[in-house]
């Protein structure tokens, strides 16, 4: 058992339960390493959501007010990490889930498809096909979902298929704590801050937002900004500790 | 199958092998993790190892060298990374080598134990006590390895055991890739790079290294500065990419 006093006590929680999700097939393997990088990265950051990680949530919100079919894109570290914020956040939106797999398997999916209807979210059925330009199963994806989106929010994404999704002339934000991983270089826009602020963030920011406000706040998305803001709030923690 | 022309090809691989070591039981899911937090270091240090590296991996075959009864301690991650290459280090150095585990059962020590042993390791049996001041299975070791050693090496170790080793006036060398780890902050001599880069190049230095330049060597070590030589080349780094 872990103290609630010890230091690290939500890492170490999240830790446990991601490493249990892993034990039941709802997390790959890899995505327990990816959950580790993740982990360094928003140390480096300072757990937590820095200013401009906030904007980044705020634009998020207005791409999701703005959209026309808007899809969140899970993963199994998402579905894991926060089913019960993606079931608020598509309770606002009125977005659609959809379970897209980077190491996909039908019972993955099952799984992960259970762990989100049992925390209230609708998750998109029916037929898929293989849209996104990737090989193998890794380009399929709903076709009254990703595949016709104009919006998708992708939490915790690989690099491949967000390049692949931006590719297609999709409007991408991505979650991601890496701001040097090819998922946030080429995301249109990158919310650089770990899952569980990110999401319920992006919700709270959609309930307080008017169209007009929204329309001018998805203008010219500038999402190199947020990588360099990043990185200059790890080059100030780092200095921090030399001194 | 990964291509051998995947720019991340051998991270990919380490990956596939920890993510299967994880599947046998040999390293923990905890353990899948940490190798997830130290690929992002070692992703910002460069994935090379560094001058500042370098000269602690100099100085810590000096301490094996001046040592009256060195150990190295293994663990899941270690065994499934390098076991050849502790192997090596063994014959070179006459070091003994000891599964010690933080997430300690008996059936992970007889795995990893087979894994060392089929490297070529010979791996220290016999009684344990708790002689590590850490509550539980965590303050287990062997009373004619680590309990009575001067000198202990241990890769990847927790921040926990790695202060209390030090509180026990061992000479403690961690190989650690995140410079503000409490085990680099508290280990005597912090090797802060990859292990499986780490290991071989102790074991080089060993070989060419005479009994009076390891004695000039090991007077007066200072961690504190492959710390800060760790963090000077992260910003460094950072600041390339914002150019």
């Amino acid at each position: 058992m872990i103290p609630t006093s010890h230091p690290r006590y939500k890492s170490l929680i999240t830790r446990e339960r991601m490493a249990t999700c892993a034990r039941s097939g709802v997390v790959a393997m890899e995505g327990l390493t990816a959950h580790g990088r993740g982990e360094a990265f928003d140390y480096l950051i300072g757990e937590v959501t820095t200013p401009g990680a906030a904007e980044a949530e705020r634009i998020a919100a207005a791409l999701f007010l703005t959209a026309k079919h808007p899809v969140i894109s899970v993963n199994g570290n998402t579905a894991a990490l926060c089913a019960d914020a993606i079931a608020e956040l598509q309770a606002v939106s009125g977005a659609i889930v959809e379970v897209n797999l980077f190491h996909r398997t039908e019972e993955r999916i099952l799984k992960i498809t259970a762990i989100l209807t049992k925390a209230g979210c609708t998750v998109i059925d029916g037929p898929v096909a293989r849209c996104i330009p990737l090989e193998h199963d890794r380009g399929l994806c709903h076709i009254d979902g990703i595949a016709t989106a104009d919006v998708i929010l992708v939490p915790l994404e690989d690099g491949d298929r967000a390049a692949a999704l931006v590719s297609m002339n999709k409007t991408v934000i991505a979650i991601d704590l890496n701001p040097l991983s090819r998922t946030t270089q080429t995301a249109t826009l990158p919310v650089i801050d770990e899952v569980t602020r990110a999401i319920p963030a992006i919700t709270r920011e959609l309930k307080g937002l008017d169209r007009k406000t929204a329309e001018t706040l998805v203008r010219d998305i500038d999402g190199k900004k947020y990588v360099r803001d990043a990185i200059m709030t790890i080059k100030g923690r780092l200095i921090d500790v030399l001194d």
